[in-house]
């Protein structure tokens, strides 16, 4: 021992190249199969290029309309404040939480956006045990890519659930049965979302019921609802109604989407006192900033605001989903803010002839599905000049 | 495993309790011997009840001159884009840091606060392997409370090395011999500050090169910086200096001290190419929020601003140190903006008074330094404050 520390370690020779590899053989082994996270396009190098509000941002799945000024007005009113850590406990918005859903504090957890939250899920859950067990995540095959990079950052094994079939009532949406029969004893976790990113699909309350009410208890399920204040459906339904029956299931939401807030990143789990218990030992304690607690309290106070984006949304999903049928291109059914757009040929060349007009959507080609697109519904004059675009490619 | 799946789990018994044990019972062995942060004081609430701007809050080693007033500038000129996701590259944001330490925009990682990165570097290099070795982590005793926890979290075995003597030239100062003589061939990470907290010592350029030169290349060596700004000591020297020679050797700094940012959680992290793309596996591509990278952008340019900071803490630091010597209390030497402060006696009580009087200071008996208060360097109004309040309750 003492040589070792007393010696230097590197002696006469040259210091040694310390390479991403070297350093990827000192890592975990999750981290060893893990990717960095593509980004794609530099989106802030294009916008500087293009001169501001000229591009088309439709990739992102953000709300066009913003936030509620309410949530500006919040930070404002908290400029003075920049050099103080945020409230550890969140308790402001915790309480504004459980005011709208009608559930304690002690069911909260905040988040860095629910990505961190979903990460942290298959980190505390489906890491490696005592016990030699290999753990196992179950998600479906078009889920979000966050559910397969937690899965593999943790170093547990994904069990993937392919979807149902293409050509039926709900293409390529959640097949329950099948996320079922993926379930083995060794399975911790299971990841689903209602609506679905990037289907935009959905599953009603009467199967959700029955899905969760087949899973055993032992695996916990993640219901992500990060497009819910978009559903407009009869039959959807949130998970949050089924938590009291059902303990092992949790929901996770986010202030990105509806709430139009994705810049200052705030998620939020609920789940039973127990788990989020076991969560907040792993929370960073000022993880999420001091500005995004005050806005999104702020933008939750403005019911009307979130209305009337779950309306304009649906006015314009529905027009560009039938102008984009009208060009002869499958438009999946949707229940969110943007819509999965098949092109019957490879989509590659056409979202870069796009990307040349400054129409910025997202590929899919990294989800297995390469003639498709994934288009955010914007609002009327993004909308307008993507089809516009989209005449001058097809 | 069909029947598993089909049966109703809970068959007609009535919901168990799925309490904190059973959840944590599920967790991963680090999780379940981790403890939540006690954010101690609810200071939300007391500010609400003292009124705005009556506590002296010297708790947290906030600066109590705020950021830059570019900062502030920085986020009006972004509220527009709340709705829109930050840069997942941060490109603006390291090329500024990029050309401050004159090193490649590669060499650098942001996080959500330098807790998030410290958090991680435990994840990623100190995780169970897959070798069966039980991996260990060595740290001062006087450290960061998050080197403990970012163990404590990834399931690493704590060794802890002791402090020089409290009678000595640097009391509670790192024992960088006793540093080297901790480590094993089962050592991963070590974690060292400079200059420390809780303690506020450092150590010099000479024994800081002397220590990297020993410490052998397996074991990666996070020196945190958080306080460096700072530091005017002469024989003060930042690790940047070494990471050429030392691929092995991290640093991570932050924006919450002398900056000012604390509310906006960002710190980063300087290492060698290899191992900042190892962590960027692992970074969520959004987890630094649009508004900091903007914020700190700018307040990064304010060159003059962290000068004054700097100039103005040190002043008051010499001045608060003499009037607690003056009162026959302990002060321990400090190159940051906060000292520690020996009473001779249990310093609850103490803190507790000083509390009432609506000034709060941090207890270290968490530290195990029961006799010891943390006492951030505030302006000189708040200073006069503390000092007029110690004098009624001693």
């Amino acid at each position: 021992m003492s040589a070792m520390v007393d010696d230097t370690p590197f002696g006469d020779a040259p210091p040694p190249v310390l390479d991403e590899a070297w350093f990827a053989a000192r890592a975990t082994t999750g981290i060893q199969g893990l990717k960095a996270y593509d980004p794609g396009h530099d989106l802030v190098a294009f916008r500087r290029r293009c001169g501001d509000g000229r591009l088309v941002e439709l990739g992102s799945n953000e709300n066009p309309y913003g936030p509620s000024p309410r949530a500006r007005e919040a930070i404002l009113a908290n400029l003075h404040m920049l050099h103080r850590y945020p409230d550890p406990l969140g308790g402001d918005l915790k309480r504004a939480l459980s005011a709208r859903h009608g559930i304690g504090t002690d069911r909260i957890l905040l988040g860095n956006g629910s990505h961190e939250l979903l990460m942290q899920m298959a980190q505390v859950f489906a890491g490696p045990g005592t016990d030699g067990t290999a753990p196992e995540v179950v998600a479906p095959r078009f889920g979000f890519a966050v559910f397969a990079l937690a899965t593999q950052a943790a170093g547990a094994h994904l069990r993937i659930a392919e979807p149902l079939p293409r050509d039926s009532a709900m293409p390529l949406g959640h097949d329950l049965d099948a996320l079922l029969a993926a379930i083995t004893p060794d399975t911790r976790l299971l990841y689903v979302a209602n609506p679905n990113n990037p289907t935009g699909t959905w599953f009603g309350a009467g199967a959700l019921a029955d899905f969760i009410a087949r899973v055993p208890r032992e695996v916990i399920v993640v219901v992500d609802e990060a497009y819910a204040e978009m559903a407009d459906a009869p039959d959807y339904a949130s998970a949050l109604g089924l938590l009291d029956a059902h303990p092992n299931v949790v929901v996770t939401r986010t202030f990105s989407k509806a709430y139009g807030l994705a810049g200052l990143r705030v998620g939020y789990l609920i789940g039973a006192p127990g788990l989020v218990a076991v969560m907040e030992r792993l929370r960073e304690s000022f993880n999420v900033n001091g500005l995004a607690l005050t806005a999104c309290e702020a933008a939750l106070g403005d019911e009307a605001h979130i209305e009337q984006a779950r309306i304009r949304n649906a006015e314009q999903r529905e027009s560009l989903s039938a102008d984009l049928r009208g060009r002869g291109l499958e438009v999946f059914p949707s229940q969110t803010n943007f819509v999965l757009v098949g092109f019957g040929r490879e989509a590659a060349p056409i979202e870069s002839a796009l990307t040349e007009r400054g129409v910025i959507l997202r590929p899919m080609g990294g989800y297995g599905l390469p003639d498709c697109l994934r288009i955010t519904v914007g609002d009327a004059d993004e909308n307008r000049r993507l089809l516009a675009a989209l005449d001058e490619c097809l």
